[in-house]
């Protein structure tokens, strides 16, 4: 036990460090030979597939459909739109031969498929009859980036991109907000993250995009993950595209457009806003196996204990018996560092009393119960943990938020605290880049419905709203 | 109705064409402007989602895990198998720049992962304790086809792709037969699809395998489909890149392979084996909406007559309500075009004797059903067309089954016939390519069980065993 955990440094100590211990001791994930690329591994990728089925259920119950679209655009096809091309073009892997024959048109591995969805439309879309279209695609995606961790920033990256088209500009805004929202609910029920939800700045809009929706979780360190987008495109891309249809009094209208998307990345959300010392801490809702037995004696009164609670449980309760070799202090370890939400403990000393122990990951507390009323405590103690674990997060979240009034007050906090920095800003892009410049903190989102306390605290001019800025993974 | 009909060419006048016209009317597939890519549409991706579902199941029951593996594969570990580097170097897509930064190593776009599970493996095969691996991931997959057609040949694959290491070659082989009656069971049950199932001939084997099994499967027209393969590689592989594990008396062994996979190309086999000049024709067992409520009339009673027997179904019936403004003759077409198994027309005459017509897709029978007995009906008519689309494919096929005794029978037979023509075989390499140059019939597997009947058709000598051969997608 003591060598599994000491195998992990201690978050206080360099976070960042500790997070890849955890990832590679809870078996998340592996390094390959490909560089910039990571396996996900069999427990890693349960969790990945958990966020699919529940996200991709709300998606279909709200209307939405499933696609798949070539993993390739050729370089004419993204040039069509400029912004977007600009935005992405210097960081897309590049095919150039088809076997042994050079390509006559060089084509990019999709770093999202915008302008792919875009031409396809433009084919499907000719009445106000084909709309909306509410299409999403399951996939792999690659962008070059030059440095590279685990969930966070990977050159292939695995989520989910919705695109869809409307008769109206006001359906595509309540589209990007209602999917804004599926997510919204999703990170705060499901991953127990208390995410703040805001609109972009210009300046950090996605390429191409009208507006940017954005969800920014905080670390346990105090920086920001963007943990997932909604762009409402107005009528940029279709314009770009030629995209037309015919509306209910036989003109020709322009389809407004919106994309969203969320990755693997929030794995990396959970690990570093729920983990500890001892690995990985996994909401309930979320982890692949909610409760693991670990039988202290080789004894068939053990055994017989385990099965008659397991096959009592309900099916969304997954368990796992561990019935290895090991030594049950080496079990309590691994169970810890693969976050597994309720550990249950069987052994002879405590059957005498008819009872077994329950440990909670999230506080590692030890509860005895008494065997006929544990069945009926493990759904109420998950539900605890999940609500332990999202209160928690959100306590240290609003620890981290700061307010500050000027430029120098924010550059003194920041010294030797890290976290969101509530500012006044004029909206102009050059003081948000100053900022960014001098500090490193760019700006996460604006404060919707918060108005200016002050003056722009870069240039002194009138505020036209409050932002947060932040670190950022 | 007419109309749509009309749209598709009759599969006996010319059933390449048939083929395209049906993925196109069913809206499975679109055709994008990257070459070689389809799209897959909504209707087409449900029934992936369907096969996926249901393998993933029976793998995991199987105890399998999924992991996701890096898309691209560097040159150098492309090359370390020697026969697997042949077979698929001159079909890969190659990535040579990264931004606007050439690579130093060209990449490769996986067309298999045998070399990057290997890779893997080496890193976490330490120990007999570490054995089985047994692997899968669902992905995409790149294959520079020159030509190319909707879900039979195309340049990017949908796939699953299993990958096992196990402790010795009785364990591995046993591995490869379990997963090839996984894939039986499921198309022979599911798809409705009778495969022979059969060992494929030194010549036809997988690029780098010892033993390659695969399910062919026979359409419409008397040409085989390969549907799914599954492989024993012995320890070729892991010679190749060195993985070695302790076994229990602590010596160094090296573990047996396989490797699996079934893709979107079943999509294909479906389709062309019990498709009909109506277009699709979808076994229950996979198709996305099992019932399709049809309103004769725009009617109150009409209505609250479809609620009623909706709202009774299962939940494993899915349907559909069509309350589109098209003329019933119109939607009758499209459920047709669509293949929905059973549709339910509700009208005001039909009312007044309290019944419903059920009209069955495989057969196009109109059934009248009393109101109160349709909910009792619908499984045990879903379970017949099953049934029937099973039957009905099987004597098809047996009836393109054909036995003969010399080459010149083959050739006269095949003059206006088109099957699985059964042959003895010698076992040389050089009889089997001289049916196929002269004949376009490749051997598609060897038939296990049954001995030779006479001497190998091409040199006479002693045949060794009896194969089928054929033509094939």
């Amino acid at each position: 036990m003591k060598k599994l955990v000491s195998n992990i440094t201690s978050r206080d100590v360099d976070f960042s460090k500790w997070y890849t211990d955890v990832v590679r001791e809870a078996n998340l994930v592996a390094y390959s030979n490909v560089k910039g690329s990571m396996i996900i591994c069999p427990y890693g990728y349960a969790i990945w597939e958990n966020m699919q089925k529940l996200l991709d259920k709300e998606f279909k119950k709200s209307g939405h459909e499933n696609v798949q679209m070539p993993m390739f655009i050729p370089e004419s096809l993204l040039n069509v739109e400029k912004n977007h091309v600009k935005g992405f073009a210097p960081e897309v892997a590049w095919v150039t031969y088809g076997g042994n024959e050079k390509l006559e048109e060089r084509m990019c591995v999709r770093p999202t498929s915008e302008t792919l969805f875009c031409e396809y439309y433009k084919n499907i879309i000719k009445s106000y009859r084909d709309l909306p279209k509410l299409y999403n695609q399951w996939c792999t995606i690659v962008r070059w980036e030059k440095t590279t961790r685990p969930f966070l920033r990977s050159r292939e990256i695995l989520w989910q991109e919705g695109h869809t088209m409307h008769a109206t500009s006001e359906d595509a805004r309540n589209e990007t907000l209602r999917i804004l929202k599926i997510y919204e609910d999703f990170q705060r029920n499901i991953l127990a993250l208390p995410v703040i939800v805001g609109k972009k700045t210009e300046s950090e809009k996605f390429a191409g995009a009208e507006e940017t929706y954005t969800l920014e979780a905080m670390m346990y360190d105090g920086v920001a993950l963007q943990n997932g987008t909604s762009h409402y495109f107005g009528d940029h891309f279709a314009k770009a595209f030629g995209i037309q249809f015919l509306d209910e009094s036989n003109n020709l209208q322009t389809p407004y457009q919106t994309s969203w998307g969320v990755t693997t990345r929030m794995i990396g959300a959970i690990i570093m806003t729920h983990g500890d010392d001892h690995g990985l801490v996994l909401p309930p809702n979320i982890a692949p196996i909610k409760v693991i037995f670990v039988p202290i004696n080789n004894d068939d009164k053990v055994k017989e204990t385990i099965s008659k609670i397991a096959n009592e449980l309900t099916e969304d309760i997954t368990y796992k018996v561990d019935n290895s070799d090991k030594t049950p202090g080496f079990k309590f370890a691994e169970a810890e560092v693969k976050g597994i939400p309720i550990r249950i403990e069987v052994g002879l000393r405590d059957l005498e009393t008819n009872e077994v122990t329950l440990v909670r990951r999230d506080t590692l507390e030890k509860i005895k119960v008494k065997i006929d009323e544990v069945v009926e405590k493990i759904p109420v103690l998950l539900k605890e943990i999940q609500n332990n674990l999202y209160n928690r997060a959100m306590e240290r979240r609003d620890s981290k938020i700061f307010d500050v009034n000027s430029y120098d007050e924010m550059k003194e906090l920041i010294k030797d605290k890290t976290g969101f920095v509530k500012v006044n800003w004029c909206g102009d892009a050059a003081c948000e880049e100053k900022i960014k410049d001098d500090t490193g903190y760019k700006s996460r989102c604006i404060i919707e419905g918060e108005e200016p306390t002050g003056k722009c605290i870069i240039c002194n001019k009138d505020a036209k709203c409050r932002i947060y800025v932040g670190k950022q993974y």
